[in-house]
């Protein structure tokens, strides 16, 4: 079952960038990555699993949060390099600082400004602990 | 005016990857990637500039085919290492296939199905000559 996962051209340390995208909402949520296992694990589960680059390891979204991504498809783009996740967001926070979505700076006149809220905060998510995402 | 720059993560080569986004409909259109002078490019003249990897040059989108992408938001991620343009596609198609997504390969039962279809040849769009995007 590998010929779907050679189609896609995993850059030199073996992942692709992905685009998590509320499926309803079409709010681009999150960009994180992939390697092979966890595409497959993805595709398996229903539910997206990434590549943490800076733990190298597996990272099921939500694992430590509750706030796991189902996901309703799996999108390719022309090249083969980069990814769409179309994803129904549990519990309507994708970003560790507790909110909707990771994209919450918007350049305004030479500096980035918040404009996306906290919905909850980060130690009622985490419980004290280190956030997983 | 380069403190808002300073504050985005450029990886190992110097490089930001960049959604595009349909401003209005939501659509994700496709991924590239930006170093410095290509986002400073982007925001001075309000049109999407990128950095080609496979060409090793800036390349302003739409530079031969006509369709541009006019910005009407830079997003910034959590940990400003991923970045979203909310941009006006010029003439609907962001892709060198004649789609208007890059985006256009579902993962459906294990193969990759095409599921957007072509607006316009690719001939049509840049008349025999080789694609710039």
């Amino acid at each position: 079952m590998s010929a779907w996962l050679d189609r896609v051209r995993w850059d030199e340390n073996g992942l692709v960038p992905v685009i998590a995208q509320d499926a309803e909402s079409g709010e681009v949520l999150m960009l994180a990555w992939m390697n092979r296992a966890a595409l497959e694990a993805t595709v398996v589960s229903g539910q997206a699993v990434y590549w943490s680059r800076s733990r190298g390891r597996l990272w099921r979204k939500g694992e430590s949060s509750g706030h796991t991504q189902r996901v309703r498809a799996i999108l390719l783009d022309c090249d083969a390099d980069a990814i769409v996740l179309k994803v129904e967001q549990v519990g309507g926070i994708a970003c560790h600082t507790g909110r909707r979505s990771c994209f919450y700076q918007r350049l305004n006149d030479g500096s980035w400004e918040t404009v996306v809220p906290v919905l909850k905060e980060p130690e009622s998510i985490y419980g004290g602990g280190s956030s997983d995402e």
